[in-house]
């Protein structure tokens, strides 16, 4: 495999990742062309000047790599439709999907032609769509890698090159303890958000939404997340989902105890814990 | 009862919210003076400018208007403090607490010569201490009064001059409402917080804090509150926090069960409902 300047490079699925992934890239890939089943996102992507050429997903196969850009499901979907398309030339493949057993499980089947990596760049924005697409979405931002047993070492350097190339910091996985790290720091915040605004609609009292404040934006952002990518998500990450609500309800229970027992100084200690756990996160945080 | 530009104002607590204040009122009133019993914070608040003068409690209570800008808990002190400080004129109150009833109650039993009224400005930061101080704390925030039967009609009216010259919106609530909704919309966003932080923490694996992207810092944001401001408003708002708690632990139990269920199409209807509050709220804040 030569190295990433020498690559054409194939997107599949132009959104806010792959559209971003495409700016960040610019210039440094031989070649950009992409694939949208949308016709919108397609000629969004070209007017953006993301890709040089959309093109359908059987044509894609004569790329070096290809990147799968899509929500679970959708990427899913790529993949079984891939053991129908056996590219001439070995094709290395990366996805960018949010859960990732599912995902390195259907990769692990793809015929032999390919060279599958799993892969999930930890970024994001309440907003979906090409439109909202910028290089930058991926600096100093965990970009996690999963290979399976028949990733080649080559792909593994693609990855990490790429993954240099647009400034995220790699941390290799695998695909079951990714999916478990992601639905604690991740899938639960989300669910947790969208439990306060259904806790908040509860008081049925829509003053509610002016005592809100910076906090409860905050605290609440991750709900307006895109619906379909989310869903994907906790379809897909059943169990690590389910553990994670019951060690964050079984945290919260503890909480509550403490404040119905009045007890300050055990409360004291728990808040601390987790301000000073939240604090040595904020000081590693580079941006 | 002048108005607000011909008052001479006294500031009990020069910590981020009092220091704010200073700050915002600053060439609005006609005199700002400054109490606080820690010598640093008073000494701090001489060198920032932030007042004219520090005077011991006793000295402040010649002023026209004093707002007590502390935890809660401390501005019960002080409360019970005023009880032997007799003003030889009239003195209007305004508190900032973050929870009323306690506030409010305590209130109602001073000496004649006050004339109580109390605040809450919903705005705030994960720092505390002047030193953070900005004018612009206030600015496009909510401000919400929870006047007393005792409160004076002119009180109110120096009350909203004040809200309107440092930028906020008012809302008049009840003390005991005021206390239900910050509770869903503040209280609750908090302990989730520390929860998410502690679940996290429960994995395990260092790793998970490599993982934790922007969602998780924005979710767990509020878990780096100011212990002694947190720990007060959850030993004053106990029982609107525990039905805060027990809604939210119900809203997610539902979506867990959801997924348990792999009920698909009942989980999106669910986080769709949350997701278009959300963005309704989003459209709804000006900055």
């Amino acid at each position: 495999m030569p190295d990433l300047d020498g690559l054409n490079v194939g997107i599949v699925g132009l959104g806010l990742m792959g559209g971003s992934l495409a700016l960040a890239l610019a210039g440094k890939v031989r070649r950009l062309i992409g694939v949208d089943p949308a016709p919108e996102a397609a000629s969004l992507a070209l007017q953006l000047g993301l890709v040089q050429e959309i093109v359908p997903m059987n044509a894609a196969t004569t790329c070096d790599l290809l990147v799968l850009a899509a929500p679970v499901r959708a990427i899913l979907g790529c993949l079984a439709a891939m053991n129908e398309l056996i590219p001439e030339q070995g094709l290395m493949v990366l996805d960018l999907g949010s859960t990732k057993s599912a995902i390195c499980e259907a990769m692990q089947s793809l015929p032999a032609q390919y060279d599958p990596v799993g892969g999930h760049p930890m970024c994001g924005k309440e907003v979906s769509g090409a439109a909202h697409a910028e290089a930058s979405l991926f600096q100093e931002k965990t970009f996690i890698l999963t290979p399976l047993e028949r990733t080649s070492p080559q792909a593994v350097q693609t990855a990490l090159q790429l993954i240099a190339h647009i400034g995220s910091r790699p941390l290799i996985l695998s695909a079951d303890i990714h999916d478990r790290l992601a639905a604690g720091a991740s899938h639960l915040p989300y669910l947790s958000a969208v439990a306060l605004v259904l806790a908040a609609e509860n008081l049925q009292d829509e003053r509610i939404w002016q005592v809100a404040a910076s906090g409860f934006r905050d605290s609440t952002r991750l709900a307006g997340s895109d619906l379909t990518m989310m869903v994907d998500i906790l379809m897909s990450n059943q169990a690590p989902v389910l553990d994670s609500i019951e060690w964050f309800q079984t945290a919260l229970a503890g909480l509550a105890g403490l404040v119905q027992e009045h007890d300050e100084a055990g409360l004291r200690q728990a808040l601390e814990k987790a301000m000073r756990r939240r604090q040595g996160l904020t000081a590693s945080y580079r941006t």
